[in-house]
């Protein structure tokens, strides 16, 4: 019999957790297909799973072929102020299941806007959460990353980044802004819940005899949780899924305790199917 | 024949001379004693200079040996809340010659603070503008330099600077600060004042072969002339007038060129004395 612990923080973040939550839910109350506007999360297996369960992806310009009372989610991304409004005035049914932290970044976008400052976005231009941000200030925002030229801008500015920003790429941005504006507004959004997870693994993988991390075999931020409890865990296996745990690491009779984390696209229930074999 | 070129802007800025105007103009209008809340500007010569018209500076402790309406002049470095509260509560009649951009930054310490900033200056901790801009925000401020280890602040830091403090050092305590900081409103209240005559007296070290600076030996700002131009300038040399200028410096035959620049407490009757007697 072997002990099987979960990292305190393992799998999808806070705001992801809760979009898929929320469409689940939705789905299970109204017992009929609803709609996610755009792809609940960048993971083609949930994406797939979600099909499975009735929760289809649709485009804004399809939305005009819903009806009445369909259910319409909207993602962790969250979208521009102009979109928010454009949605409430449908006969649809809007849940926004925008992730808090996001949401607080357009209401300080918002205030600041109209406040007269410039707002600057340190982060990726063409993600939708960006694109999202940059439409609660009119669409005016300079969107900065450790590359972009930074061109002066004058009094004022109110700088926000995108929540799964580097801390260097935060760092060097601001760096160039400290040179030139002369009234700075700087809220570093950027979410701790990749540095708690990772953190979070470290931890464990130091108490156990043996780790397992749950991941997509591409994903960056999964390579980097396995390298991390390599160090303090000889014994730490990588897979995508239940059926990838080789039979004589589940055998082994010399570990008594095994660690388990998951990188931030794995859902809950590939999880659940890991530590259920496990054990 | 040395060449003599004076940088384009040096000597008094706007709120000194606005201090010295005003001290004059009272001891005019009511052609009686007056008196200055500690020495008006860092500068002896002026010093003496408003002694012989009756200006005589006193300090806080003797203030109970003045007589009712007798005029107090606060300095254009600016007092602390407390102090303000206590000299109005007193019968004298004072005349506030704050500088209007350290006004600006009492104004904005206390709102920040206030609103539950924790209130970072950057600038020296002894220069009584500082002490006065701690005393609005009930002397709690942080006060930091390039050299100052930096400690963890948590989140809501208001950063203001000394409006004499260099831009370099502005930056350098910035970037510690965005590192830690989630949350920063930063205003650089560096006058530009400060800046100009800086960034005049740098380009005018880089031309010549020696240069003067001119101020008192304790003003802050005077010192940071002094430093700016020995980075480009070995033969620079930090006089208080004319008569502290060295012989040999002005027989000096491989000196064909000199840069004079001069500090925001010193007058322009001081300068032209300097240029004559360089001349």
């Amino acid at each position: 019999m072997k002990i099987i612990t979960l990292a305190d923080s393992a799998g999808f973040c806070f705001g992801v957790k809760r979009a898929v939550d929320t469409a689940l839910k939705m789905k299970q109350e109204y017992n009929n297909e609803i709609y996610t506007l755009g792809p609940l999360i960048h993971n083609n297996d949930v994406v797939s799973f979600l099909k499975d369960n009735l929760i289809y992806p649709i485009e804004l310009n399809e939305i005009s072929n819903l009806k009445d009372n369909d259910t319409l989610i909207i993602r962790s991304h969250g979208v521009s102020e102009e979109i928010l409004n454009e949605l409430n005035k449908t006969n649809l049914n809007i849940i926004d299941a925008t992730c808090p932290h996001v949401g607080n970044i357009h209401k300080k976008v918002k205030e600041h806007y109209d406040l007269g400052y410039n707002i600057i976005i340190v982060g990726d231009k063409n993600h939708p959460e960006v694109i999202g941000i940059n439409g609660w200030c009119n669409n005016s925002a300079v969107i900065l990353k450790d590359d972009t030229e930074y061109h002066l801008i004058p009094n004022k500015v109110c700088v926000v980044s995108q929540t799964t920003e580097r801390q260097a790429t935060w760092e060097n941005v601001l760096g160039k802004i400290i040179k030139t504006s002369k009234e700075i507004v700087a809220f570093n959004t950027i979410c701790s819940a990749t540095e708690v997870r990772q953190k979070s693994a470290e931890e464990l993988s130091k108490k156990v005899d043996a780790m397992v991390v749950i991941g997509g075999l591409n994903s960056s931020n999964t390579t980097k949780l396995y390298e991390i409890c390599k160090i303090n865990c000889e014994n730490t296996i990588y897979v995508e899924n239940m059926s990838a745990i080789p039979d004589e690491f589940i055998k082994n009779e010399n570990v008594k305790s095994v660690g388990v984390t998951a990188g931030a696209s794995t859902p809950d229930w590939i999880i659940k199917e890991v530590i259920t074999k496990m054990s």
